[in-house]
């Protein structure tokens, strides 16, 4: 089996924006099921890990537009494994529209805890360090790794939302993917008419329940930059993302 | 071609909800493409209407569950036209798991526009009266049609949402899809975990637009049945919702 998963999707109408491109969220979404397919076909997905206790937990997620998808139209995305240590894999992620041009780039950060303690676990202990071959060392993806992202104390409470049903997954948990939903709203569609997404960054921190509420902080780095902090009530910070516009 | 369109999809892990079911909003949207494939396969699809300055309008949406279809499962959707009118089709859905057992039947009405002057159009003056050889009379879908959403005066406000940019699809509406989570999230999980959804029914009376204020208010009927309406800031009712619980 190739070591780098090809999946394809469609860029369906309900997932497309005012201007008929791909929602980020929903593109993460698809980002997310094409490594959950590659891990699964290849021995170490969800299902075979919830057999043992284990499980994959998102840390980090960056995706860099090219050239976001249209609606109806099909996409591939290609993704695989750049490297792994005890406690962390490296995923990267390319997205190669209809016509072969590449649309989006990825790089993600994944651990794995066991589910009972929710404590990391060692990734070469499973199968004897099989992930070892998958590992795809000369296939390039051209966008920074994860950067730190320090707020200063000089940022604003923008939203306050209170997470509903539809926020929360089978582990109760607010969703990966509903955190780049609710972080991209907090700019307007006249705003999005301006300004098109460049680089979208976030880093899961704690988790949130159904009935916290959470807040959004922002701060403005430069002309087309932005930190964001998510906060439960309780003041736990649960996400750090960033996002750069063009 | 077959009357009778079927497509296949997976209830994606981000697409359910934390007993592992899909969400009802996912599943309106499989619907909502499974009628914009079988559409579309037969020469009556909004690409085609977009030609020549025509459009599909959902009117009412009605979806009673067997049994939601699991995580990771892949279900079937049929769609077929079961009657269409001057200005309106009926057409209904069945949704068929992996192990053949019908999981849950949808009903729907549609009105076809004029997208510049939004007016109603005949629909039986495209292509001759096409539409009429796609209308499948023998197939059963044992549901209640859509019914009226009589509410009293004795209506709730539960909650003010603002809309925002990931609500918004390519006409500047608040989407189809995203009102089914918005009513849905009229209820905790607390709720979900002792009630599940039966029947989930939706008229789309006016549209909204983004930064506007949405209100839910909510009327119980008896123990399992609740009415619906949304209403924007400027007082205008948008949607009638009817949601049955067992």
């Amino acid at each position: 089996m190739d070591k780098i998963g090809r999946y394809e999707f469609l860029a369906e109408p309900f997932h497309c924006d005012y201007a008929g491109r791909l929602f980020m969220g929903h593109l993460g979404n698809h980002l997310l099921n094409a490594a959950d397919f590659h891990s699964t076909d290849r021995g170490f997905g969800m299902k075979y890990l919830m057999t043992i206790q284990r499980s994959w937990v998102l840390s980090r997620l960056a995706i860099e537009v090219v050239d976001m998808p249209s609606m109806y139209e099909k996409f591939t995305v290609e993704t695989w494994v750049e490297s792994a240590m005890r406690y962390f894999t490296n995923r990267n992620f390319k997205v190669v529209g209809s016509n072969g041009k590449t649309q989006a780039w990825g790089r993600s950060v994944w651990a794995m805890i066991n589910t009972e303690s929710r404590h990391p676990e060692d990734i070469y202990a499973i199968d004897n360090g099989a992930i070892d071959k998958w590992i795809v060392k000369d296939y390039d993806c051209p966008i920074d790794k994860c950067g730190r992202v320090a707020l200063s104390d000089g940022v604003q409470l923008i939203k306050t939302i209170d997470t509903t049903y539809s926020d929360v997954d089978i582990n109760g948990h607010v969703n990966s993917v509903k955190y780049i939903e609710h972080v991209l709203d907090l700019w307007s569609i006249e705003w999005y008419r301006e300004h098109k997404l460049k680089r979208f960054e976030i880093a899961y921190v704690a988790e949130a329940h159904q009935g916290e509420r959470l807040s959004f902080y922002r701060e403005q780095i430069n002309e087309m930059e932005y930190y964001v902090r998510i906060v439960r009530n309780d003041g736990t910070e649960t996400c750090r993302s960033r996002v750069v516009f063009k």
